[in-house]
């Protein structure tokens, strides 16, 4: 990952082949003490694991693409929970028929390249696990 | 609906389950006197009533669809006509298969939670109706 | 294309009926010496050529979308390149059956109204053509 562009709490961030975008995202967070931030981003994937809540049955499921896809639309958040950065992204991808398929983004390995758009917020986000919902909500 | 974070003139927004979200927004804009504004978000939905606008007969055609769905992106505006708010929100969305389904969003019911992030313009954006198109435009 | 509203450096433009948006981004960019920024937008399209990039035969395939169609989506950015301003966007689109098509946006034209929010970043991005991946990265 490369920091293409900082213009006060606004980066452009070039994400490269074989890169985990989640886990890079993590990192640059880490890095920079962010503790509140949204992105969005395009570009290609070589590979996307996909999830859906089923907020009856209080999990997800999944579904790994292997192909090679667009990356048509990435938008997200990165907070802190217990300490932890947490990116929560869901995305919209693409194949050679330009069908779209989208979700929550578990995992998302890139192939060309792919352009962040992140803005750090002040002040900081906390999640804390919810008993209703089943899942780490922002407070 | 819950302010999570105010960072300026920039704001993290939660929406709860149940919540109807075009409503909840206006609501926001009007405790607020938002005059223009931008958002994007990601979540959850139980319902969402999709539209498609044919230009010719100057009419939407709808689509309920009443299903777990992920809210994979949100985006548009809030403006003004006639002194109300309108907002203007285009989403794509997915169920269990991840085939993704997207149109003008009429409403939209909050399943687990939808994440915003809205910043708001200074100086605010009218709309008016325009006979060519048969839609309220910015002017 | 309308500038409808300008706060410092943060723009609402409008696209109207005819008019090729990425060529029209161009000029805008281009009157206004924007060496970098990024948009997002929503509206409605009469026809769009998407593309997906094949990485190992370093190749776009094609295919022109010929209907009345929302913009669900539309993010992107502009950058520099040798001099001239390239115009980058990755976009979703939907019919009357609200099922969504994706892709890289070649060409994009307009039917009833395209709304666009474009940031400008201060410092500029540049492009240059990368060997490995056959494309123009951001450095």
């Amino acid at each position: 990952m490369k920091i293409i562009l900082k213009d006060g709490k606004k980066f452009i961030l070039r994400f490269d082949r074989g890169e985990e975008l989640i886990e890079e995202l993590k990192k640059f967070c880490l890095a920079k003490k962010i503790k509140a931030a949204f992105f969005s981003a395009i570009g290609a994937a070589s590979q996307v694991e996909l999830a859906h809540y089923d907020i009856d049955k209080k999990r997800y499921s999944n579904k790994i693409i292997r192909q090679k896809l667009e990356i048509d639309s990435l938008l997200g958040n990165t907070t802190l929970m217990d300490g932890k950065i947490i990116v929560h992204g869901h995305g919209v991808f693409s194949d050679q028929t330009m069908q779209a398929q989208a979700g929550h983004v578990n995992r998302l390995t890139i192939a060309a390249t792919c352009e962040i758009f992140l803005e750090v917020l002040r002040g900081g986000v906390k999640r804390k696990y919810d008993e209703k919902t089943g899942l780490n909500l922002m407070v």
